[in-house]
């Protein structure tokens, strides 16, 4: 197929939307001091021919290097413009923006964008069509911002076995979960908190009930194992159960509570992605990966334990990305050649996450009275759960038993808790998180 | 000019090297299991084609897909072999070694290395050469073994405005720290203990003199500042000087004692690079890198703090590195097209060491005897030097002074040492760390 190439060293780029990280990236580009360093940097030129926005009427910059006259409320317009050689997305949505991204590559034009939720839905299919008309479609700002774990994976780690990744891919639990842990304040203060400083929406729940991390697992996991996986198939639990209680009971454990995308294979083709809030052993490098930091932590066969962190979101660390991903496009176009041939997705079974073993940390409210303990533990018992530690916390009338498992699978232990919500002496099932154990995966 | 392609998917390998990592490779490469997990990842066959070593009588595997017939102690023939793609090397050295690059490279077969000496010294006459060939050179494995850091300072950051480069790049210090901090062990026992484990040499003097280090501070700055930095031009110090009691001291104070391999811009156009063992605050995450593992932290004007952390040394996780540049040599004889021009390099002025500022520790053995403190404290203040704190130890009849001073320059603490040494009640002039400053790029 015909790829396009540039002669000149002027890469024109059409910029979907101009929020926080359309801004930034435009400065990047745009600003004098910038554009030269950029220039100083890799003897090129990106010259931005147009801005689509939802509305002409806001104000989005009093800066000199700022030409309003770009503005255009024609996206569709714009992606198919002969003078473009790249589109970069950063407007999100899926449904109205895919079109967009089909039109673009279709023309020709390679795209470079921060979306995960479109990528994670449509990637394959989207990197199959830049393919077939000669494009690229780069999406490094996807998972973890400034964080260049996509194309470690895809490119330092292409040749590697790689066997797991772990991600603290969303930045606003982490910083809730982070404040939880240094100040003692309860889920719902931390989210305030993370609101009011702008790290979390008002309506924060793609972030605190993981679907924005699920978005990424399945990104991470197809590029890590190279086959399909979308965020539907990604098992997701939130934090919105996660007490400061459990945050401290966590520590004093010597843990810290973290929400982890998780992606790793099973037993040669079997396959398990999903999300899930997790006590992080102190001493693994993720434990201290804090507030609104991403990192995502990768084991392979022959490289051992690698990680990566940085700025998960922002606009300035987003628009580093992107432009990082720029450049390599216009490298690229440059270059000119053939285009690395994509292989057909390996072929893996998704383990259903009933079989995925795990340690466990439960917490129970019961009635504070002889016997409750032989009844609770019984029914542990019963679905082949075993207890590694327990420890009883006095609540008045109540007591609270702390429970640590040793590995079982999530589908006894999902069987213990329903049985265990029948007992008449257990007044609540708290929190349910998952245990690394010290050395795994960090031997 | 030429650049040499590939139409079919093997790549003939010639070995330069079978030591831990040359045998590591060839086991990735060869070793029918990982051979056919390669092909499947990367669609790609790689067969090596001969093997250069110094002694042929040396036995070097049983296994099965160890070919002896492929060990020659020709080296210089076998680089120049017409069906050679690629010459890995993994044998070390410099004088011997850079002619066989050149054989190399002219010969139009890429090069893929690991070893930092030479690259530091030769680097960029190197990539010249292979320009001017149209082969690739490519060194990912010469510094923090598995950790991707030069990939991303080449291909992620191209366009970023990277201000400061700091590494943990050298396993065997690293070790004899983390050692000293968490047992409580002298130095010298520390060093036995790595040599006991293979983590140091019966010589170690690269290593604990900072040498090793400085050739990857050397290789980090000229990716990081696209400038010309030789190992020679690195302000070195090593970490015989640190004691145990250093060690419990930075401990006590908040900090981890850490050899540190730093790059960083000073106003525009001035450049810093140095080796020296630094506290770091218990907080930044360089702090909590142990043992032989490496960590490269990277501070840029948009993408603001990243970190790469990974193995930095051993046969398998050095043998990830170069089997990633292979693959990337591989793709890019696949694409064909034109190389990537390289950019004539930045001219940045070195600034000397004595102009560098930063805040000390220092520790001075006096006579316990009234009025020493004004006299240590008067050549302090002589030389501008401003102390933040100082805490007293008792020795007997002697008494430790423990400083940490405000930042100040480099020349003006040497000064004050110069003359501190000088002083009738200073015993000993102890050792002087530089002390990273709480949210001193962390912020």
């Amino acid at each position: 197929m015909a790829r396009r190439t540039s002669d000149n060293s002027t890469i024109r780029v059409a910029l979907l939307g101009c929020g926080n990280v359309g801004l930034a990236l435009y400065e990047l580009l745009a600003e004098p001091q910038n554009k030269q360093a950029l220039f100083q940097r890799t003897g090129l030129t990106f010259e931005v021919v147009g801005i689509a926005v939802s509305s002409l009427k806001r104000k989005r910059s009093d800066a000199d290097w700022f030409d309003a006259s770009l503005l255009t409320t024609n996206a569709a317009a714009l992606v198919v413009r002969e003078d473009v050689d790249v589109v970069v997305e950063v407007m999100g949505g899926i449904d109205e923006t895919l079109p967009l991204f089909e039109k673009a590559l279709k023309s020709g034009s390679s795209v470079v964008s921060a979306n995960k939720a479109l990528l994670a839905r449509h990637g394959r299919a989207l990197a199959r069509l830049a393919f077939n008309h000669g494009a690229d479609l780069r999406y490094e700002a996807a998972v973890a911002g400034a964080v260049p774990i996509l194309r470690v994976l895809r490119d330092a780690l292409s040749g590697e076995q790689v066997t797991r990744v772990m991600g603290i891919v969303n930045g606003t639990t982490n910083f809730i979960l982070s404040l939880m842990d240094h100040e003692g304040v309860a889920y719902g203060d931390a989210l305030a908190e993370a609101q009011r400083l702008g790290y979390a929406e008002k309506d924060p729940t793609a972030d605190v009930e993981g679907y924005d991390a699920a978005s990424k697992a399945a990104i991470l996991a197809s590029l890590a194992f190279d086959c399909k996986v979308s965020a539907a198939e990604v098992s997701r639990e939130g934090i919105t159960q996660v007490s400061a209680e459990d945050v401290a009971f966590a520590r004093q454990l010597g843990y810290a509570v973290k929400l982890l995308a998780i992606a790793e294979v099973l037993e040669g083709t079997e396959l398990s992605v999903r999300v899930q809030p997790t006590m992080v052993p102190a001493a693994h490098p993720l434990a201290s990966v804090d507030g609104a930091f991403n990192a995502v932590f990768v084991e392979g066969e022959a490289c051992g334990e690698l990680m990566l962190y940085g700025r998960g979101a922002g606009g300035k660390p987003t628009a580093s990305a992107v432009l990082g991903d720029l450049v390599e496009v216009a490298r690229s176009m440059h270059r000119g050649g053939a285009p690395d041939v994509p292989l057909s997705p390996r072929t893996m079974v998704k383990r259903p996450i009933a079989q995925i073993s795990s340690a466990f940390y439960l917490t129970l409210d019961v009635a504070d009275q002889p016997g409750v303990l032989a009844k609770v533990t019984e029914v542990f018992g019963q679905h082949g759960v075993s207890i590694r530690s327990m420890e009883q916390v006095g609540l008045g009338d109540e007591a609270r038993l702390v429970f640590v498992t040793h590995r079982a699978l999530e589908g006894a232990m999902s069987a213990t808790i329903k049985q265990l919500r029948r007992l008449k002496v257990v007044d609540r099932v708290g929190t349910l998180l998952r245990v690394i154990e010290n050395g795994e995966g960090n031997s």
